[in-house]
């Protein structure tokens, strides 16, 4: 993606010359051997894709996290039992949604890997891919419809007709990019057997509509069966890159089998492009900052009518009522925000990002996305009442996991912290103890709040709201508390290797290694 | 930005080195003189801003967009006059709609401007941000209690207050910015006046809240002097922006008013960040082509006790019901996304934002944003109806106005071209004619329909949108298009002039400038 943006620069620059150069080089194009991006770059209607992926980011973002509004808009009773409703709501829509956000999630790294291949964009292409866009944005509805209504085919018509349209789509901009050798990635446009490139990735993505089509056919036979196939379309790629990953990690041989990685990624040397699990993950944590106020914005502002009759005209206490409202909303912000920042600081000290982190990358972000229905919940009970309790425990589960699955982000990228991350939060680096503690916070709390719950029979959500914003302190004392709980440890550990007198100075930079403080 | 991202590249690989050099280097960041990016970024908890900014435009463009959701959610009754309802509306939602767009956009361009100063940040500027973002998002709200209930001071109090703590947390990173001069942009940080920058950019901040200050003092003496200072802080940047433009353009005395420059942007070299226009924009065009399926997802997913009880438990005929939502989604996903298209078409050709066309781009958004009402409207009423045909005329005026002011964008480029454009869109290179098709197709489709529906007396919302669905050919053969009339222009304009006989082969690049191609 870096070099891409340079080249992008050059590019502008470089077609003055060639207007002038004229039709020389534009004939050598087609049978183009050459790297140097100044020479590739000069077709009139080449374009870097970066802002279309930007865009596509966004707009996938949104969709995945929007089947969470169907979730948390379900009014449930102050008379009925939360833990009863929760169970009732959990068979249904709470699972649709996590399955919306695993589709399409799926949908989001096979756009990935095609852009991998396809780094420079045209008109003609720009314009598919939003046709491909519309399709997926579509996938959440169909893929509800589906979980409604089970017994009927139409769903599973329905889904499986997308998902057939979206890889017939990319099927085209595959054999289209392949006829524009200049649009593909530098690495296939040198390599000589392009043909067995473009061979092996149409297979890839007309796999997936393969097995649709075939799942509508057995949508008329045997039904439970088209569904067994779709499970196994959009599980298979995750559970056969774990098990791989496992198997690598139990008996070393990760390196020897390039052809099967090739099978799943176009491009084994390139993982997944951190820049865009980057821009996925912000499109996430923005919409979910924003659901909370979008909601306030249209149901919190009072009726003119109804403020004259009664409350006698006085908008403050009208306002009042909604009092709740605003405190879930800040502290939602506050939360959804400092998750943000957490993700933040993690993905500035990653260099690249495998599959597995980005699996639980996924699942993180799926907690989020959860975020909304929790903070529909914790407002909407009277003080004090069991629901409420319960509301925040849920509230407590949904920060928690969140929070872990980005603390295994962290651990996974440990396991081959060579390649995955910089020096400096590797194990041993001068960062690595700060970052521990950065991602430890929120699942400490969260999980030190529930067992609060737990033991009092009480606990009121605007306590509950005040702590939540009152954790971005905790983070800008983290550093000192990290220092101080090292300075602890070195006491306790090792007593016998005094500390050196000349380390005051340095306690404002903590450079000197995890490792070397503790012995 | 580029040069930063390049440094930040660079910045991970330095660090490593940092770590043995030790102390030595550290001390003398605070005495700073080269501008080299290598020692600079040495910093254990510098951090390049890209990401932040990113997240903070897609949480202002969110929150821009978010308050049509009370104007599209209105109900209108068949039996009610569109255009009595709509005059209803207009006075009262659908501008608190484009003010609440207008004053976040002034919110967001003051963000640009202080993150145009401060170029790096660490953990406590990302936490301060966080905590400006989080008060930018609640300003809808404020506002639009203020418009509900003008003759009560709460609104105008709570919108103040909002806006000075915001002015007063920017105040305090630009403080911390200054007293750790490293995370400063280049040019202040080797000028030897920084205190004279800190001063002027305090000045420039802190003026608004001061504004605001007097607005709430005047608000419980003399109430509508505080609507009028309120104004003046909201327009005062645009109008006198225009004005010095025009009296600029007239004059031609530009480059004279350095300093009055430097009174609205800091730096007057960098009008506005290209990058995080586009970004904002994005985030925009994400937003609109998403809140129809977000309405889709949660309201027309049926009920299957009711499909059993009403249709027999026939789906097809239950879903048939929501047939004209389905086709305007896909109209208006159509339609949104080939505005982005169009946009990104255009951004692609500017080298550079002036302030102008930063504000001719908001103008457009705002009226993007409009879209879903258009589309709220479109598939409400019963088919042939009177109002159905008044709903295509609002969604054709909506969709011109995106369009022209998009167009405007350019026309306002070419003024400076050779400051803002590459040198093949400017008057007279190979694709200036291409892009002007562009982003005539719009504005000229919606015209021509307005006329339409003008003329006949009753014109069909499906046929509406299935014209839009197909607007994308249109964009895939204007390429011919243009070749053909520039081709008939040719001949008309100049038939002494007989083309060369050599041009046959040409004709599928059309690298000739148009003006050549005149004559």
């Amino acid at each position: 993606m870096e070099e891409n943006d340079d080249s992008e620069i050059i590019e502008h620059h470089v077609n003055e010359e060639m207007e002038k150069k004229g039709f020389r080089t534009r004939h050598t194009h087609l049978f183009l051997e050459s790297a140097s991006s100044s020479e590739r770059e000069g077709h009139s209607s080449t374009q870097s894709s970066h802002r279309l992926l930007a865009y596509s980011d966004a707009l996938i973002s949104i969709i995945a996290t929007v089947m969470i509004l169907p979730v948390a808009h379900t009014k449930i009773k102050d008379d009925e039992e939360l833990k009863e409703s929760l169970q009732q709501l959990l068979t249904t829509k709470i699972a649709v949604y996590l399955m919306t956000f695993l589709i399409v999630t799926v949908a989001w790294a096979a756009h990935i890997r095609l852009f991998q291949v396809i780094e420079r964009i045209d008109d003609c292409l720009a314009l598919l891919n939003l046709a491909c866009m519309m399709l997926i944005t579509f996938l959440p509805y169909t893929f509800s419809l589906m979980a409604t209504f089970p017994e009927n085919t139409l769903g599973v018509l329905l889904f499986c007709t997308c998902v057939i349209v979206i890889g017939l789509i990319q099927a085209i901009i595959v054999v289209y990019g392949f006829s524009r050798p200049f649009l593909l990635n530098d690495q296939i446009q040198i390599s000589e057997n392009q043909g067995f490139y473009k061979r092996h990735i149409l297979k890839v993505i007309l796999r997936v509509p393969l097995f649709c089509l075939v799942a509508i056919v057995f949508s008329f036979i045997f039904f439970p069966l088209s569904y067994v196939l779709l499970a196994v379309v959009i599980f298979f790629p995750y559970i056969s890159q774990s098990l791989k990953w496992c198997r690598g990690k139990a008996i070393g041989q990760q390196d020897e089998t390039p052809d099967s990685m090739l099978f799943y990624s176009y491009r084994p040397n390139e993982p997944l492009s951190k820049e865009r699990v980057e821009a996925f993950s912000d499109g996430v944590y923005a919409i979910v900052a924003t659901l909370l106020i979008l909601d306030i914005c249209e149901d919190n502002v009072p009726d003119p009518g109804e403020v004259q009759r009664r409350f006698g005209g006085s908008l403050i206490e009208a306002l009042q009522g909604f009092g709740p409202e605003f405190l879930a909303y800040f502290g939602s912000f506050a939360t959804v925000g400092l998750l943000w920042f957490v993700h933040h600081s993690l993905f500035l000290h990653v260099t690249r990002t495998s599959r597995l982190m980005g699996l639980l990358n996924t699942f993180s972000l799926a907690f989020v996305g959860g975020l909304p229905l929790a903070y529909e919940l914790t407002h909407e009970f009277p003080p004090n009442s069991r629901n409420e309790l319960e509301a925040i425990q849920i509230s407590c589960v949904i920060i928690f996991f969140a929070g872990v699955f980005q603390l295994a982000i962290w651990v996974a990228a440990l396991f081959d912290e060579r390649e995955t991350l910089h020096p400096y939060v590797r194990y041993g680096g001068r960062d690595h103890a700060f970052m521990l503690a950065k991602l430890a916070v929120y699942p400490c709390v969260a999980l030190a709040t529930f067992f609060v719950t737990c033991a009092l029979s009480r606990f009121s959500a605007a306590v509950f709201h005040l702590a939540q914003i009152g954790v971005p302190v905790a983070f800008l004392l983290l550093r000192l508390l990290v220092r101080l709980g090292l300075a602890l440890l070195r006491r306790l550990l090792g007593p016998a290797a005094a500390p050196p007198a000349g380390r005051a100075p340095e306690e404002d930079d903590p450079r000197v290694p995890f490792t070397d403080m503790l012995t």
